[in-house]
């Protein structure tokens, strides 16, 4: 899994049948220091979360796993909110 | 799924069998400014999008589903049009 | 499915069983002007093409799927060859 | 596989159901001279490995094997930990 | 496929319990001048390879299929060793 915060949410009328009713996010994934790091991605996610927050989604098939239904048509899911990383100090 | 624009429509002949009849087209990807980003991809296209419109795409084995058919050799499709992109203010 | 020209042809006797008589291609990935873009990649190739041809391949497990075996040791796959990209204008 | 530095853990309350118990590490990818490569993982940890320590993972569909759960929505997982690594001298 | 150099062997004691008996080779992944390219990659080699020798290997899960066992917790493994690549003229 890969951490993300989200920017935005994409809004889409003209869709796959399969992900009708599946709110997408647009995230923007982030390395250790918080900073920007690589291309955002569009992801399903069930927790509603908003701009700003600090999650971790999976991608390609275990995406559909997220949604409980293994035949949507998704790559990318949000599946969890990260509350704090505790980070080592050896 | 990645955010991509359609730059442009790959004509193809000689093709795998299970692609016949499988419009192909030849997207950007493009970061969250609308920048491209990235190696242009194959992407199969069963909603007609035209050059210039911003979809969103998936990839691997969740792009066969996109076509209803598990059994295509495919591994990119186009699953929705982006009507606009709410960004958070967070 | 990622655009790419045929560069070489590689040659190899000691192979996994599975791999036996299926030839493999050396490509290398182009962007949309044709220029060469990130790491070559070795695909097996049924259609026998030539280098300096310009075809598509597809990676992952989608690839045993142009082969119709499922239970080859491939990864990526030709699985078309370009006759023309033609290029929105709008 | 890749080798990964353990460099923290994400503690995440709001997570996917099929996520509970399962501890989240925060690693950085590392290339053969030890230093930092690419964006960090978060990856299912079952070893209980401490900062620092240099691990082995796996990730997509393979990741949930190494929970010996297939129904587990993680695409990456910790499978081992690195005692050392032989550099070969031809 | 991924054309790559062999540059050692990861002594691993403490790992996942479907990796015992496999052993792990450490590969550099190469572009078409022998190059290095990107991270190197931990993979599963049952041809005994040694350092320097130059081979191919697949990822995800097609990676098990080279060890004739599915349910093998590895997203890497060597499938051929490189005899020579006939670069094409044309």
């Amino acid at each position: 899994m890969y951490l993300a915060r989200i920017i935005g949410r994409v809004v889409s009328t003209v869709k796959q049948d399969t992900l009708h009713a599946i709110p997408l996010q647009w995230l923007q994934p982030v390395d250790a220091s918080g900073k920007d790091r690589g291309t955002p991605v569009v992801a399903a996610d069930t927790f509603g979360l908003g701009p700003g927050e600090l999650c971790y989604y999976i991608t390609a098939r275990e995406a559909s796993i997220a949604l409980w239904k293994l035949d949507v048509a998704v790559d990318a899911a949000v599946v969890g909110k990260v509350d704090r990383i505790d980070l080592g100090e050896r």
